[in-house]
């Protein structure tokens, strides 16, 4: 998919790169190029410009709209940096590590605002109404990620509504305004949204289960990460689920009070596998991958149809 | 003005309510209730509320634009609150203090992102291309002030592109707006603009100058706190300007290096007092409330008018 959008894709770079300079403050490109530059797959942009394309669309505002999703994941990223105190993001140290938590809150409002910038450029109310709805509904998972963190009440559901909201929004809303910007009949631009939103879902999914058992090299982030951060991911929910006495008091000194060894994460991974929980969220994760190769159903035979049902694989073929 | 306003301050008052609550996420409420209520004094929104009727404005979007921007200037404060470290505002513990970086961080998101619904409901392209352009020169002045902070190279001139990024930004879109959506003719539109950027300059000049001469007790804040954070507003450039090397040796030790003691405050009383800081600080705000002023001739004779002129007057009047 990269190969076939790749001069749409060029564009969208050049535009990212000259938006998010500023004249006045140059303290913003040194913290941006690190993550703009710091070789993102562009998975979000590409599902905007995939969706116009195969919407038939042929004007030039799917660029702004590619440029829109990605400044504001990297706002999103910038903002996460500061509140998870992780170490890494993508191989490299995190903004906040690299320069503090002031610049990362600054400029991520920075690229937040010319995110705005652009997609009003579209002249689109549509686009412009899903976008901050989007956007107001990121926040909200963050913040319910937040609550529900160190929680052992935490539910599946919770679960749900938080990566809808802090990972799924943006995808629904990539792919939706892509069927919008190209005036696409109804049922199509609904069709793309529940792909975006089953595909969003799949995806942190498939990141909560790598936490546990992914390859540092390969995924750029510390195992064990979320248990770390007290994070009541899918995999640890199931495991709290089916916990005895014994397992639960674990549960309670590490998650909820935070009281946390280094030998902890041992326990951790002998519970999960005791209590199939990484193979049950990996089953979870194929199931929103397949909804979401079904929920293109109404959208004409193309070439980029396929690409979309093939990253709907690739995103669980992460999973080893 | 704000026993003119009354009516229409209510309807803003119960939109900003209606508005920061979150089904999915009860913590964002709890934390914007707290600088919301804590008995702001709503001049923004004031300030687009006057600007709407002062040119005859008669339909329902002048209260969305008030709240609109109310909560930029909320998200603002939140997202301050986070990066000064600053142990008071209103007179009350501050957001962070109260929870923490993380809420402060994401719920200013969240309210960014509500400020960003409620313009989109307007349907007025030109407002939305106003406010986000607004919103990204704010954040812009806010990087800028970090990078020019502990800089003994700041100049005035950057002094000015920081407050009128960080302050007057807000105030001119905010008038600016209230014209816009009464669709006032050009040079109406450009005056009450001009009237904003210069209240708000005036505005800012005022709060960093009660910043060493202010009454705790009234103004909420500590004395020196600037200071403190080593922020080179206009009284201390103009005391270090006319440092002898003695006194460059204590900007150097107190702002380059952050090596302060608690005697130092009054030290930097006395050079300001040496230099005629304060005195030539107060006669700009004043220049300034005089140009505001002055920009308000081409609008039409109203009581509103006066009402705008008397505002200018008492931003300065807050200097005793």
């Amino acid at each position: 998919m990269a190969a076939y959008l790749a001069a749409d894709l060029h564009a969208v770079n050049t535009l990212i790169r000259t938006r998010m300079t500023s004249e006045h403050a140059p303290r913003i490109p040194e913290v941006t190029a690190h993550l703009v530059e710091a070789g993102g797959k562009r998975l979000r942009p590409m599902l905007t410009l995939a969706a116009a394309h195969l919407c038939g669309y042929e004007g030039p505002f799917h660029i702004n709209l590619a440029a829109t999703v990605e400044f504001i994941h990297t706002a999103t990223l910038l903002h996460d940096d500061v509140v998870d105190e992780s170490g890494q993001r993508r191989g490299r140290p995190t903004a906040n590590l690299l320069w503090d938590n002031k610049s990362s809150v600054l400029v991520g409002d920075y690229l937040f605002s010319r995110s705005f910038q652009l997609m009003v450029e579209t002249g689109s109310l549509r686009v412009l109404d899903i976008l901050s709805n989007a956007s107001a509904t990121i926040a909200e998972g963050e913040v319910l990620q937040l609550t529900a963190s160190q929680d052992l009440n935490t539910t599946e559901a919770i679960y749900m509504q938080v990566i809808r909201g802090k990972t799924a929004a943006l995808f629904s809303a990539a792919t939706e305004v892509g069927g919008v910007i190209a005036d696409a009949p109804d049922a199509q631009v609904q069709a793309l949204y529940d792909y975006g939103d089953a595909l969003g879902i799949a995806f942190q999914i498939v990141d909560d289960l790598l936490d546990f058992q992914g390859d540092p090299g390969a995924t750029g982030k510390n195992l064990g990460d979320d248990f770390r951060e007290r994070k009541l991911t899918l995999p640890l929910l199931k495991a709290v689920a089916k916990a005895d006495a014994e397992e639960r008091a674990f549960w309670e000194r590490t998650i909820e009070k935070g009281k946390q060894t280094d030998a902890d994460l041992e326990t951790v991974q002998a519970l999960l596998s005791k209590h199939d929980a990484l193979t049950e969220t990996a089953g979870e994760a194929r199931a929103w991958a397949a909804r979401a190769k079904a929920a293109l159903a109404p959208l004409p035979a193309h070439e980029i149809k396929t690409m979309l049902e093939d990253l709907a694989d690739y995103v669980v073929e992460r999973i080893n």
